[in-house]
C-alpha cells in the first residue's frame, strides 16, 4: 500500500505533465526551524538539515539531493527512488542532475500569492541563484505556485475522509459545549472546557491554542484572531465560537452561534433572528454557487451580496479559504480582489478542493453572528462535510 | 516586570544603535503556516495573519502594522506602543511610516547564511519589493542577518537559566536510561523509554520526535538524523545517544556514549578507550579555546585537529552550533569553511552565546563515539552548562 506522501508525489508528476512544466525543484535547509509548508505533502514529517533539493519531473523522475546524514531518512520515504547524498556542497550534484535532465523550465518553491507555496526564503533563493548563475538554468526558473496549489488543493478521497472525521469530532465537541455553557460564564472558562475536550478526543487544535477556540460573548468582545477574554455570557446576548481540530494531520474549521434568551423572551429579538437568517442565506447561496470552474471571487461576491443587500456592512475578510493539513490551506480563496489577497481570488474551483464558507455580520447591541461550514467541491457542485447550522441555538 | 519579548525588543533597539542600522523591518504573513523563526523573540507565540510589518528603529520606535483582526493581539504583547491596523492593504500605512522615519537603511528578515534569519519568503520579498518600487526605499534594503544573529545569540541571564534547566533535565533522563538499558534491547525500545521520560518530566523533544533520541547500537547502526532501528545492544559494542529536551521554550542537546563489556572483559578494548579519550580531549581543547572574539572556525579547527592528529578521519559536520529556542539556534557556528555553511564559521564568539561542542569518530568494529556538551561563552572563556562526560559508561 502506498503512503500518502508516495500518492502525492505521484499526483505531482501528473500535475507537471498537465501544466507542461519540465521540472519542479523544492529547495530547503534546516527544516526543523520551520521548513517549507509543502514538505509534509511531498516528503513527510521528517527534517532535512543541510541544503536539500527535491526534484520531480514531467518524465517521472523523483530525485532527492540531501546531506549525507539525511540520506537514510530520504530513502525511507519510499517516494524518491534516487537519493544522492553529499558532504560539503549540494551544488555539483545539483548541476549534474540538471545537466542530465536539461529542463526548459524549473519551477521553484516560492510564491507571491500563496504563503503555503512560498517556503523558499529569499536568502536561500539568493544562494540557489548563485549556484545557477553560471549555468543555462538561471533563466529557466519560475514560481511553482500553480503546481503546489493544484497538488495541495486536489484532495484525494483519503484526504477528504480525514477532514470529514475532523469535522465530526468538532460537531461532538460543539454539542458538549452547547450543553455546558451558562449565563455568567466567561469566554476563558468556555475556552478551557473546549480545550479539555481536545485532550479527551486525543486531537489537536486546528490553529494556535491561544485563540482556538475564539469565543465572543456579547457585542463588546473583540472580534478576530484573539484569545478568549473575561467577557461573560449574558442573557439577551449572542455567543459566537470559531473552533477547529487537527485530527490525523487534517483540520476542521467551524463557526457556531447561540443566543441566550432574556427574561420573558421566548424567541430571539427580530434583529438577532434577521441577522442569523441573513448569514444562513449567505452560506447557502455561496455553497449553491460552488462548482468546478467558478472563480473564488464569484463565490465571494454571492455571500457578500446577500449580506450587503440585506443592509449590513460588508464583512472585512474573505468568504472562505481552503482547508486541509492546515486550517488556512493556501492557494485560491473565496475572496474579493483586495490587494492583500493577491491573485488568490481569481482561481477556478476544482473537484476535490475543500473550502470554508464563513460570512458574518454584527448585530448592534447583541453580538457577532458568524457561521462557518466546511464543504468539498464535487464534479457537479459542492457538499457540506457535516450538517450546517440552520437554526439559532437558544438557551 | 517585562516579558521576554519586551526584553528582546529592547535589546534589538540597542543592537540597531550598535550596528548603525536605522530601521529593521520584519515582514511576514499567515505565520500559522510556519512563520518567521525570529517572531518568537520579537512578537511571541501568537500568529499574524495578513501581511504584517514589525518595525524597530535605532531611535527607539516600535511599530506594528497588522491586519485589523490581529491588532488586539499585537497590542497585548506590550512590545509595540504603536499598532496600526489596516483592512485592505498594508502598503499605504507602510509607506506612510517609512516617509515619517526616513531611514537610510532598512534591514529585512532574509539571510543567505542563517536559516533562522531567513523568514521572509522569496515570493513575499517580491511583494514588498513591488510596494517599495516607486519609493526612495527600494535601494535601502539589506539583510538583517547581523541584527538577528546578535539578538538571538546574546542570551540574557534568564535565557541561559532556562537552557541550564533543560540540560539538567536531560542529565536526569540519561541517568535513568543508563540504568535501564540491557544487552539485547533494540534502539526502538530504548527510544520509547526515553520518550516516555519526556512525558514524565512534562517537557518536549528538542527536535523532531522521529529521531529524538538518536540511538546507535554497535557499528552497523546508521549514523545521522535517523530514527531508532531494530539494531540491538550487544556486549563488546558501543551504544551512542543524541538527545535533548525543550523545556520552557529552550533546548538542550547532549550526546552520550556507553560500552557493554564482552564476557571476560573488565576494561574496554584499547581501540574503544583510545577513541573515547580522543573525543574527550577534542571537547576539552575546543572549549578551552572558546572566548569572546575567537572565530567559530578556529574553535572547529581545534576539535577537528585533535581527531585527525590522532589518526582518525575528520568528522563530516561542524564541531558545534548555537543552542537556544531551537536545538539549531542559527547564526555563527563552530564549523569549517565548507560551502554549505556559508559565512557562518567566520563569526566571532560573544559573551552570552550558547554552543554545542560535539566532535565524534567511528571505532571500527565497535561503534560510534560522539560526545556533545552545551557551553555558554563568558567574558573570559566558556563554561559547561552541566557536567561533561569524562569517563566511558561501562555495563
Amino acid at each position: 500500500m502506498s503512503t500518502l506522501v508516495q500518492e502525492k508525489v505521484g499526483q505531482a508528476i501528473g500535475i507537471l505533465q498537465e501544466t507542461g512544466i519540465d521540472l519542479w525543484l523544492t529547495f530547503v535547509r534546516e527544516t526543523s526551524a520551520g521548513g517549507d509548508p509543502v514538505l509534509p505533502l511531498i516528503y513527510g514529517e521528517g527534517d532535512l538539515t543541510w541544503q536539500s533539493a527535491l526534484i520531480l519531473t514531467r518524465s517521472g523522475e523523483r530525485i532527492a539531493i540531501v546531506g549525507r546524514f539525511d540520506a537514510e531518512a530520504a530513502r525511507a520515504t519510499g517516494a524518491y527512488p534516487t537519493v544522492i547524498p553529499y558532504d560539503q556542497s549540494c551544488k555539483p550534484e545539483l548541476l549534474r542532475v540538471l545537466d542530465r535532465l536539461a529542463p526548459a523550465q524549473i519551477a521553484l518553491n516560492y510564491s507571491q500569492n500563496d504563503v503555503l507555496a512560498d517556503g523558499l526564503g529569499h536568502g536561500l533563493y539568493q544562494v540557489l541563484d548563485r549556484y545557477l548563475d553560471d549555468s543555462v538554468y538561471s533563466e529557466c526558473t519560475l514560481s511553482a505556485e500553480q503546481v503546489i496549489a493544484l497538488l495541495r488543493g486536489r484532495k484525494t478521497p483519503a484526504e477528504v475522509d480525514r477532514i470529514r472525521a475532523a469535522v465530526d469530532t468538532t460537531r461532538q465537541i460543539y454539542e458538549r459545549t452547547f450543553d455546558y455553557v451558562q449565563p455568567g460564564m466567561t469566554e476563558i472558562e468556555i475556552g478551557r472546557f473546549m480545550q479539555a475536550q481536545l485532550q479527551e478526543f486525543g486531537v489537536g487544535p486546528a490553529w494556535h491554542l491561544d485563540h482556538c477556540p475564539t469565543v465572543n460573548a456579547g457585542p463588546d468582545s473583540p472580534i478576530g484572531h484573539v484569545g478568549q477574554t473575561s467577557h461573560q455570557v449574558a442573557r439577551g446576548q449572542l455567543l459566537h465560537f470559531d473552533f477547529g481540530v487537527r485530527q490525523d494531520s487534517y483540520c476542521s474549521d467551524i463557526q457556531r452561534v447561540m443566543y441566550f434568551l432574556a427574561p420573558g423572551e421566548h424567541t430571539p429579538p427580530s434583529p438577532v433572528q434577521r441577522g442569523f437568517d441573513t448569514v444562513v442565506r449567505a452560506v447557502r447561496d455561496a455553497v449553491g454557487a460552488m462548482r468546478p470552474g467558478v472563480l473564488g471571487k464569484e463565490v465571494d461576491a454571492v455571500a457578500r451580496g446577500v449580506i450587503t443587500n440585506a443592509g449590513y456592512p460588508e464583512f472585512r475578510y474573505a468568504t472562505g479559504h481552503q482547508l486541509g493539513r492546515l486550517a488556512h490551506d493556501g492557494a485560491g480563496i473565496l475572496g474579493p480582489e483586495w490587494e492583500r489577497y493577491g491573485d488568490t481570488p481569481n482561481r477556478p474551483l476544482e473537484a476535490g478542493q475543500v473550502y470554508t464558507v464563513e460570512p458574518g455580520l454584527m448585530v448592534e447591541g447583541y453580538g457577532y453572528v458568524g457561521l462557518e461550514e466546511d464543504v468539498v467541491v464535487t464534479e457537479t457542485g459542492a457538499e457540506f462535510l457535516g450538517d450546517p447550522q440552520l437554526k439559532l441555538i437558544l438557551r
